[in-house]
């Protein structure tokens, strides 16, 4: 996995005593400490699965002997009924991880079904998907990775990795052409400069100045097209604002480069998996 | 506020640490240090408000001069174009603090809304909506906090302050008979038991053992209410399972007392905020 | 064992830190890095052993190569001059981690001996012996543990999951009917009520309203007879207060259910164990 | 106070979240949010005291308007009916930390009160009374700041300040003679060395090493004085073990420099305080 | 300042814990509790001060009646003799905060002074100085803060924020076409690619590619110059390996546009500071 | 090694974070999982190693089948050309990991060559090298390690462990020998006191106190010779101030007994040393 283990192993943990915190009563006072049994993981409707080794790491954190066979890894299409996975561990551990375990896998596997079903809807076009910085608190790095596995690309991962000039930065500074001059001479030179637009006349400043991605913001599709056309290659174009299942299709055939989409990851449907014990 | 402000404080923290890393190349780069500002905070959608005093913190933590006037507070309700709050503050921490601030208050306000649906759904009817563990990692305090904005109420907080008994710890100790009487051995005191049934004969057994709450598991609606008559009051009954918007009303007619559903954290919709600067 | 290794971990860890920082002057600059030695913990007394797990823990956390055989476990009964393990490992972890590992085995197995003697003292009555929430910060986990080992039980582990009305939360409200009352219309289903009552008048109150748990403050042991018969079995008592081992009999004889003492976890005596080198 | 606040902050902190965690179900949902209140603190026996800072910091931490009167200071004697301090906050705050603030002083005013009972038993001997690294995970530097508040004097700290051979020290060197020569070429020369013996030959040759501390390990008082005669001042002397109320006038008198107690801090009896709120 | 204040405070006491953990014994055994004074901070040497505002949290951090008057700022000059800030605060306070605010102000003002000479050393040239990713385990976002205060730039601040192919990457790859290719196809459309070279012939295919950053990887001035003159402006040139204060300024002058220098952060010199007593 | 693992695990984990924060862009992106590699680390100059298990910690943190072989261990000369060690490993870790293990060893490295060069220049005299509290936040514990590897000692590691009467103390207290006597009558016996002289009429005061250690503060050599005669012995005697490698040899032999520096800590060159993949 692209993550590194000791960084999930404390989002797991953090999870696992909001979980837990001190017993789990109805598992630790009923069932044997020494006996072991296998559970499997069950896809109860269609998608991309993601999370399948950080749910699996619940298990090995919570007993060192679990074992788990991976059927369906990060990325592949899960159907309605598929087994994703089968963890032989005692079963202590198996109820006891359960819930924590499937929070964290149905919310990944809800951003990559998600975001893989956006990339399927602008096939063929030369547009991408990309996130935004509407995450959720201390999940930033589970859910960027979740749209790389649906098939979307990650914009911005942070507020230092780019600068991104919208109103509010323009209104402070006074003109487009001043801030992105300050910016360059103040900036780190492997900083990308987008800037955020909202009609033709900004969209030419902003091309003049050479910024390397330009945000086209709630521009209609007739507007995106024109900007498209007037840009010619010479700028990344970014649509942002009202992108839904039913409009992305047609955005992404005005020609632009990125479509970001903040529900990807502030909106988020679990995918539905259940945990079976195995008889 | 019911939360412990230090508890509150280490979520945000995180997250302006996942947001800003370093440093905001564009804010630290352009708006001068000493700049002041006020920003409002709108709300684009109607809904019940969650999160305001969470959302203010990320400024005070940002800049301690900030001052907040909050117009709208946790549990109230707020319409498309209602100014939620001002904000006065140097102007790099409005934009600093931003986007961390927005993330935070539309998703508890989007469990706030989602909730407060589901019990006007309900109104009239004894039934109470009720959340489940299916939260987020990390943000189970805030998650359940929201519920209870939203008029739900919270179901057990983890695995240690209740007991649940679920097929699958049946399956591990033989009987629920035996299970029932093996926890009121061992366990503390305080702690209630719930069982899971599937069947009115279950009930029955779960009625005998004079378990305090009993989840009715996946039942139609002519069982549930079956399932109330039969207890009479005996137990607290839970309906639990294909909860949608459309049988809701429904199922609280039956006479259930509680009715969880994990949708209301598990697959949260963002309750759309802007920030906007004054002119 | 019950409780999460990672969380045990941090504990130890924390000990650890306390106890080495930087090197142990003595042993790093004397003792070879190769060299390896087998140690033995033995009983100095006669109690209840527990925390043998965490104790072994110290030595596998300071060297992988350590390897622990346990002769006696946690709820085992230890006699003077029994050996209760032996730790193979090099000797400069066997050396830095002895303070810790007595440290914590000793607190533990002080609290599992002084509750399992209350434990004997009440044998035949159908009282059970419960710790409280007066233990020593950051170790609640660890004393609630030792508690159940001795073969007490557990009260509620936090505020979160039992409300218990006092003095002054009744002050704060006005009436008990009034505070059960808004309670059961605030509070989760989940979670019990107890209610503290001085007086056999107060009892009846608290019947009346039906609350789960009543805790008779500080009663003589004719006032809680009395409060038994008046019961009838319609709330579980806890006798509160004055709780010595010269006191226990009666108070248990009373009939009622639950007898609760604060020095179990805030006044500890250490059960003596030390730690030889095997020749 | 000696201590940092912060690092005390986080020992209350620890112990907030292990008694809240959520909220305080009782509390929070019985007392209004606007109310205010008095609290006092009421000592029930008499002590030293120590930890007023730290208790009343509880109350800061959850109520920034807090205001507190400490009318007892750390290292002033406490009789049975003296009030300590009294806090004005929200009803909410004082109730939430109550029992967390008790904990802490009641913890550290029996190590401080223990501690000052030793010291008044050997008043007029040279002797000084010392802790030991026998203390609980996490709270070091509460329990050895509590020793000196009550008159005591603190042992090492950790094992990197102070170089102590211990039988198994020598026993995996070989000679006392050469571990001290080895230690006086590697340590630093800001460590002193202490050397354990269990007869006036090893004291001897502990003495002609020039070390600057020797423990008696576990000598009758006939033995000490002879120690101390053999000595004449050219190290400081420490008697330890089989120190109780009863033994240790007897083991000052014999002219030992300091008498360590481990008991001090690991088996700690709370001084009883509580809170009562002002009518 | 850019950084965040809580970020720099966990630093701050990160080190204070480090340099006291227990207590000061000398300050805190001699120095009265109530005792204030004023301190002053003192320049030793000529170059640019950085860390004055951090070095100033130390002493508000230990004492929150501190106040501190900063005379030189954050990039201003500093001349031997001259009087940096003065605080007025507890004793104790200023002598335990002492070592761990000259610790930091002096590791970071030798940076900032370090990179300053390079500035001065290339000034008229177009070329900027840059620092690398070669930092101290935990002062990243500190050193790079210093760099800038310098006058330097930032290079990327961590693998997640700029591509950059160097000889092992594309030997695990095959060929650079091939690589930079991969990249655009997967990498979010924000980050940028800079690839090292070693050959004209590279640079050649570099540019080809239309990488942004092209590093010449320990390349002669004469090839550098060489390198300019192919690029033409179509690529960032970055001069990295070999750079000293003796050849820094004939680099700048092939007309590179960056110079990047670990030294700057991995071998610094602390700029000497010292603190006083006010008389 | 003296220091514990999971000390250093902490240590290394912040490293990481630091530089790969969510992804490493290249490496990720462009190197198959399964792919694995040798890489060897080689030295580029000449000194002592110092840090070599800390840095092959970085990759089995990172990958836990990561194999080394380690061939020149922490103490040992190393010259340019030297393989120092080699790692077998996933490709992708190997190259996210090389960064942060080469800025760990190559500072360790760092130090203890510098170090070891100072204890070259005094052979032959008694004179020891020491360290000082002049270290970098959050690195003291290695960096205090890597001195002692270079062949120097340990000074005090913190305010807690050696009592150091500065300027400062004694002007806040009033007179040295007050100071001394109020820090007998309250430190623990364990810990040195250290007094800083700068005439022989001090130093005189200092000796018939019966200090440990006297600091011999910014003196002449000619006076520091005096200053060892008239000691004779009674205590040790600590240069400090003005010591370079010009310095150093005249310094050790005026017969001080222990050189404490600064910069060994505080002005750190790192060692050169660089990994490359085998082929």
């Amino acid at each position: 996995m692209k993550l590194m283990q000791f960084q999930i192993d404390d989002i797991i943990k953090t999870a696992l005593l909001e979980d837990i915190n001190y017993i789990d009563v109805t598992t630790d006072y009923l069932v044997d400490d020494e006996k072991t049994d296998t559970a499997y993981y069950l896809a109860k409707d269609d998608g991309v699965l993601c999370g399948i080794d950080i749910a699996m790491r619940v298990f090995t954190l919570l007993d060192d002997t679990a074992r788990c066979e991976i059927l369906i890894r990060d990325g592949e299409p899960a159907k309605k009924g598929d087994i994703i996975a089968r963890i032989t561990a005692h079963t202590r551990a198996l109820l006891k991880g359960e819930r924590t375990a499937l929070n964290l896998i149905q919310h990944l596997s809800g951003i990559a079904t998600a975001t893989n079903r956006c990339v399927k809807l602008i096939e063929g076009t030369k547009a991408t998907i990309a996130d935004t910085r509407k995450t959720l608190p201390g999940l930033r790095v589970l859910q960027k990775y979740a749209v790389t596995v649906g098939g979307g690309r990650n914009h911005r991962y942070n507020l230092s990795d780019c600068a991104m000039l919208k109103d509010t930065h323009l209104d402070a500074y006074g003109s487009m052409t001043g801030a992105v001059t300050a910016l360059r001479e103040k900036m780190g030179h492997t900083v990308k400069i987008e800037v955020e637009v909202g009609s033709l006349e900004e969209l030419r400043e902003a091309l003049d100045l050479g910024v390397e991605i330009i945000m086209l913001d709630n521009m209609s599709c007739e507007q995106m097209a024109e900007a498209v056309k007037l840009t010619a290659g010479r700028a990344k174009l970014e649509a942002s604002g009202n992108v839904t299942a039913e409009t992305i299709r047609a955005i992404a055939e005005t020609g632009v480069d990125i479509i970001s989409m903040g529900a990807l990851t502030h909106s988020v449907k679990a995918f539905d998996i259940s945990m079976k014990m195995e008889k």
